[in-house]
């Protein structure tokens, strides 16, 4: 990305050649990126994030559709940026339907066929979700929906939010049959600040930033060449040995999965055992507050999510944790561990042994297990100022 | 920025340390945004650049007053992320006035009294133009508005696009009686895709992306912080000294007008020639196309824009130049010229005498002047894959 900050400083929309090596850059990158998803780079549009990509995908096809009344069909477990979506277009009158997830965290496809009205217009299902790493059926679902297609529906278009699948599992547009999919950056160790909406040729998305005719007319805005070309290497990169790295990641989250569960007692593993992304682990500690835990370990220098949300000086609950059924005491004790092919052996060990002595710590200071489900964390919670409420 | 690609890569929103070393430099940037134009660091929120930035201030001051069928006043000289929104929320039901300008590139504020209607919810005018450089009398139109106001009327926001002004001219939020201000940090050697917009206290916007719950609930998604810790130096930087500076570039730009106009007959200055910020210089080569000039210098080192958009192939005459009232042939034979604090005395020598030699050249090649306004360019045109339509 370096010469991008200095010397190839080049506005890509210049006529210049300074202007025309960004060009380059911008379109060698987008090849990159089509390629990791199995797209042709035509189909890939820039953006500045998974966020942007997710409202562009979902509220782009209800502005290109704006001639059929519109039903959603989304789930409980999505991302915050596909929810507050729906929400807002439920404000506009659109109807959304939320649809539940059994408690190892995934969607069933045959609920998304049972979900279809008339007028539904729209389908966005997480590939994997951002908290368990539950890998949701979205081939199934799209070649139900191409069903409906054929048995008379109008075309139903289908969103993936793969921000947390893509350089994690095996991504190919074609084979998922979507028509619109959610990738960001810095979830592949990428930049920050970009992202990318595969929209599938002849797919039909309406704009929701206006301005210049960036990105063959579809996202304004002076491209973000260094931060496209980190993207693009990042996807290149993302592509090598994919399976080998990956299987090692597993090995590695499942070698953590099982040391915790014999070293401590009462941990509960979150979400489909077998259908996660790889470098996710989701566990529950009875009796345990998450956000006390997380705040030990970042002392140990252990960086882990409570999944939650903090917000207005309340814990909320995590929603995906919430949907698929846990107690709100399980919500409470929940703690999401990511690796990455950086991850070594040793560091789970470490890991795995200051988790063992501050979870015996914190249930020797807790009160009674009865009192649990109103007992306040004897940590203080961080003010909403210095702790907002949503993890990527 | 290097740090926070590598080992401070923390989410802001995360709770543990490396997420609070992000949130403790993202708000050290918020400081230094504010400083430069006056405003406190809560009033400055983080977009995605310049586009967003006005695509936000438009769209959110219409979504907060949806209650309020609206009017928005704004001019012909816009940069298309305005005007692209303007025309945009038109198609909604929006009316909007767009103002006309003098032939020295300037908008009369007493004009902008006179559109006022019973619905005007929002004035959006650049404090300076891109193409020309001309600054417009923002301060004065919000002394109308808020006497508007006085008067009864209901409040009028007023919009500034400050991308070509801050850090070229002294810029301060108060003095300029602004409610909105879009900037953007690559205009002010600060990196690719980053921006801001500056919401004053007690203004409400609505969201125009919808996720979690960063920058006060007002955008989406993960913090960029590289970039925003770039553009919180460029700020600071941009600070420094910036009349000493601006004087040496004003002067060096003036320089520049003088030594075309002696060398080389038929030039003509477009913008006021008082009344712009010190680093632009849009001139009109009498009987030369622009384009084919930009293309001679490009291939001597010379970086230009000729400020129009050429789109389908086709060249569109550039709409700040028209709406001054500049003739067809005088609009297509218009280049800009962008001189920052970097350039030489020896560079604008040089470029005037590589200038000198192509408009020769280029006349000699020209039929004769009559045919001028049909004329083809003796150079191919680009394609609008290569060249799509708009200088930043």
């Amino acid at each position: 990305m370096l010469p991008y900050f200095s010397d190839q400083m080049g506005n890509a929309q210049s006529v210049h050649s300074f202007g025309q090596e960004a060009r380059a850059a911008l379109e060698t990158a987008r090849r990159q990126v089509a390629a990791l998803i199995g797209a042709a780079a035509a189909e890939i549009v820039f953006v500045s994030g998974g966020t942007e990509a997710d409202n562009f995908a979902i509220r782009g096809v209800c502005e290109a559709l704006s001639d059929r009344t519109g039903h959603i069909i989304t789930t409980r477990i999505e991302h915050p940026a596909v929810l507050a979506t729906a929400e807002a277009l439920e404000g506009q009158g659109y109807s959304v339907t939320y649809l539940p997830v059994s408690s190892s965290g995934v969607v069933e496809a045959a609920q998304v066929l049972q979900a279809i009205r008339p007028n539904t217009i729209l389908v966005s299902v997480m590939q994997a979700n951002n908290e368990t790493g539950a890998i949701q059926p979205i081939q199934e679902i799209g070649r139900l929906l191409a069903d409906a297609h054929m048995a008379g529906h109008e075309r139903i278009y289908l969103h993936t939010d793969a921000v947390q699948s893509v350089g994690k599992v095996p991504v190919d547009v074609g084979s998922l049959g979507v028509d619109l999919l959610s990738i960001s950056a810095h979830k592949i160790h990428g930049p920050k600040g970009i992202g990318a909406l595969y929209i599938k040729k002849g797919v039909r998305v309406g704009k929701i930033l206006f301005g210049g005719h960036h990105e063959r007319d579809r996202r304004p805005g002076t491209e973000n060449i260094p931060a496209v070309v980190g993207f693009g290497a990042a996807c290149e990169l993302a592509r090598l040995n994919l399976s080998d790295r990956m299987k090692r990641i597993r090995d590695l989250r499942d070698y953590l999965d099982r040391k915790v569960g014999s070293c401590i007692e009462g941990v509960k593993t979150n979400g489909h055992p077998g259908l996660r992304v790889p470098n996710i682990s989701n566990l529950s500690f009875q009796g345990v507050d998450g956000e006390s835990l997380l705040i030990a370990l970042d002392l140990k220098g252990i960086a882990v999510s409570t999944g939650s949300a903090c917000s207005s000086g309340s814990l909320e609950p995590s929603h995906v944790l919430t949907a698929m059924g846990l107690s709100r005491e399980e919500v409470r004790g929940s703690l999401r561990f990511s690796l990455s092919q950086y991850t070594t052996r040793e560091e789970v060990d470490y890991a795995v042994s200051v988790l063992e002595e501050v979870v015996g710590r914190l249930r020797e200071m807790a009160p009674d297990e009865e009192d649990m489900g109103t007992r306040r964390s004897s940590f203080s919670v961080p003010t909403p100022e210095a702790v907002p409420n949503v993890e990527g």
